[in-house]
């Protein structure tokens, strides 16, 4: 297991961690001077300062990526189908121009909250076959551009409205349907202990993902007891329940090596300082993550 | 497929659907008046009464049960285990009394918010394994008063302070384990749609639980987008997004034959007239269950 005691140099920062306390280039300049080598950054961020401006900033401040948010909610109806894809083959063209190392697909959940105007349905089963429609469609796009596309499946209490892919295995399922024997790394998952900590088959799933060389990103945060709100009640790491760990041992020894990335949903830490909450993440790094 | 549109001949209410609208014989006058046939009554509803005033109301208004809430909530620590498998005793000897087909075990989570007081944890598999040895111990007492044990999956985020039995296959792995072959109907699963539809492999779930012969207890009520409390936003059927349908279909289909058992934990719920909530319940049991 590698050591973090020693300081950031595995951290990366999503920056929906810290989104309302300023812009895209506020949380670059943010990071570097924390001495945080990474960053995952949003689509909106990056638009609203323009593509080539944050390309630039990420290159001049010395930072990595070790993802970009995101694409997916695949299911749709009727021309939200297409719209769909088109975004989605932006976000690919972004994340290739950004030098991401995997696009983040969060896969949508009913189509009439993953694509708003699409025909409302509760069908799950059909939700999740158009889930597995784009991904391939899109990974076909993907493969030009080489870059990876990491499916990340949510915790359940998103499955109607935010994603239908729920668990670590499932992910893998369609991995493995979409991308048979993943020689090429075309296709992986993104496993965040957020969403998966509580499935009794977590540990059982890192170790094939590992196996089947699909872990491209490793998310972190915590989860509180209680938990006051579905979205926006993410703990700082540390600050609930999940093994952390046991966790990260599980995912170096299944053989990732790649950035441990906090993206923390919290109206707590949206209200204090940048400052606060990049230091309050380096500490936690090195000393419970 | 049963037909239910002729009226609530299948139709149980769990009294905590509407336990803030009066105590234990106003909820059984009240749907014995809404031709209501069953309950699945809580204990402290019970204890506020006394058992032998309950076993007698219920007898007196024909009312027959579909379960009894609730035993479970394992994990401990200390003087808190010894409390904990007495008082799960207590719970059997209880339904049995009132005649239950089975008792609801809710498994419990970390043992601090299973059994405030223990030792406090962030290891769940310990916390499962808790688990399982609790339903182990409490097994050999219900045989002795022939009294079927029913293991209710809980939604996976309750899986820190509710629940760590999360998903269906777990529930059943757990059962084959300590029960194998289950000949004597004594340790099988409830299903709620709640807590299980979002799961990829609820049907497959279902169908096994059916060969095994597990199914002892059938809930509904629905999820709502959004959800905007953990414990108290849950849907009456068909205001939210749940098959419920095509779940009772499946449920069916592996030979359950019990009550549909309506659970309402809504704050909603809770502010209108019991009538007003009972004969809801009827009439979406009608028409959408």
């Amino acid at each position: 297991m590698r050591d973090f005691s020693d300081g950031p140099r595995h951290l990366s920062v999503n920056t929906a961690t810290v989104r309302r306390q300023g812009d895209l280039p506020t949380i670059i300049e943010a990071c570097a001077r924390h001495g945080i080598p990474a960053i995952s950054p949003w689509r909106d961020q990056v638009a609203s300062i323009g593509l080539d401006r944050a390309v630039r900033l990420v290159k001049d401040a010395g930072l990595r990526l070790s993802g970009y948010c995101r694409g997916g909610l695949f299911p749709a109806s009727g021309e939200h189908r297409a719209a769909a894809r088109d975004d989605n083959r932006r976000a690919v063209d972004e994340a290739a121009a950004m030098g991401a190392p995997c696009l983040i697909l969060v896969a949508g959940g009913l189509p009439q909250y993953a694509r708003p105007g699409s025909i409302p349905s509760k069908d799950l089963e059909a939700a999740r076959a158009m889930i597995e429609d784009g991904i391939a469609e899109l990974l076909a796009y993907a493969r030009t551009a080489r870059l990876p596309l990491a499916i990340e499946p949510l915790h359940p209490m998103y499955a109607a409205d935010r994603a239908a892919v729920n668990t670590l295995a499932q992910a893998l399922d369609i991995a493995e349907r979409l991308d048979p024997g993943g020689r090429d790394g075309a296709l992986g998952v993104a496993v965040d202990v957020y969403h998966t900590w509580w499935d009794p088959e977590l540990y059982a799933g890192i170790a094939r993902a590992g196996r089947e060389r699909r872990l491209l990103a490793y998310h972190v945060c915590d989860w509180l007891v209680p938990t006051t709100d579905l979205l926006n009640d993410r703990g700082m790491m540390g600050d609930g329940v999940i093994e952390l760990r046991r966790i990260r041992q599980a995912v170096e020894d299944a053989g990732f090596t790649g950035f441990s990335e906090a993206e923390i949903f919290s109206d707590r830490w949206w209200s204090q300082p940048i400052d606060t909450v990049l230091a309050t993440c380096v500490e936690r790094h090195r000393t419970v993550v």
